[in-house]
Order: C-alpha cells, then structure tokens, then sequence
C-alpha cells in the first residue's frame, strides 16, 4: 500500500516517466542519461533516488559507473492495481453485447429465445 | 503528458485509490464517501476535487446530492502508457524460450537446428 504511494508518486513526474521508458532497453548510466534528458547531473541523480526509493529502478554497487537498471516490481504492482478495471471494462463490454443481443432478439417480427 | 502527471498524483493516496475503487460498482454521493471511508465530509470533498481535476471521476450538476461516477479514461491512459512494459515482460519471456531452445539444442550429442 504505501509502496504503491510512492510508486504513483515517483510517476508524477515526466521526466521521471522518461527514464523508467528509457531503461526498458536496458541499463544506463547516471551520464548517459544527463546527455539524454539534456538536464544537470543532480538533477538526473535527485530524480534517480526517487525512483530507486520507489522500488522502480536499481543501482549497481560493483562498477564506478553505479549503472541505474528497471525494476519491473513496481510497475507490475501498478499493473495489477489496474487489473480490476480492466475486467470492468471488458465486463461492460460483454454486458452491452448481451444487452445488445437482447434487443435485437426483441424486435418485431423476431422470436425471442427461449 | 500534463493529464498523467495529474493522474499518478492524484492516485498516490490510498483514500483517493479507495474511493476509485468504490467507484467502480457505480455512482456514489459524499454522504455514501463520508460513511464508506469514515472521514469527514470536507476530507471527501478535497479528495473528490484532487479527482475531478485529474478526470478520473465527474460530478452531476442536476441532482441536489451530486453523485460521484468513475471515469475511465484517466484509468485507461495509465493502462496505455504500462502497456510498453507489458509488451516488454511479455518480449522477454518469448526471448527467454527462445534462449532455452537455443541452449537446449546446442546440448551434446543433439544437433542444431539450421
């Protein structure tokens, strides 16, 4: 529950957003993300910590380069969250197909099933 | 960009997470809120207003008691932009499989596929 918070929180922000995108291809440094997001150094690394707080991402202790890796935890833990309305949303859709198919089944002139 | 910045701010709290939720079973009045999550009446309503500005829920304006109602398409611009991420868990267990057979077939005495 209070990881979720954090993790909604982290996800706020677009930049953040962004780096969490970019790492889906694989692990970068603190520098190759500077030169992506053409921001400062501190600003990368103060947006690093909130998300390594959140559980979203981790940092390698072994090399200088401490590069930053996905964490996938979290965002499957806002994944699952969703699930519940996204059965409601394809519930509504199955209901209105049968709401449908009732009504056409009552038109006039057309039997209705049994 | 500046909607989901909203979003994931507004469902950072696990009041405003609840009473989403709650939504999902249809419209409810701040007095239903109020019993619901044993807060006050102005605690729901600040809550409810933090998710009227993120377009997660609306409010009728012709009824005296303005029922809540959820609406789905701040949940389903969240479900859109975790849908990369699912695409890439889902990649990376096709790639893992085909790692597997590849290991698999390069096992002594079997031979590799052309």
């Amino acid at each position: 529950m209070e990881s979720l918070n954090q993790t909604f929180a982290a996800l706020a922000d677009p930049t953040r957003r962004g780096i969490v995108a970019h790492l889906i291809r694989g692990e970068a440094t603190v520098s190759e993300l500077v030169q992506q997001f053409d921001l400062t150094q501190p600003t990368i690394s103060s947006h690093l910590k909130v998300l390594e707080s959140a559980g979203l991402i981790s940092r390698s202790r072994k090399a200088q380069t401490r590069p930053c890796k996905l964490e996938p935890d979290g965002l499957q833990a806002l994944d699952a969250w969703l699930e519940r309305f996204r059965t409601v949303w394809e519930g509504n859709f199955e209901r209105l197909d049968a709401l449908l198919d009732d009504l056409q089944d009552r038109q006039p002139g057309k039997e209705k099933k049994p």
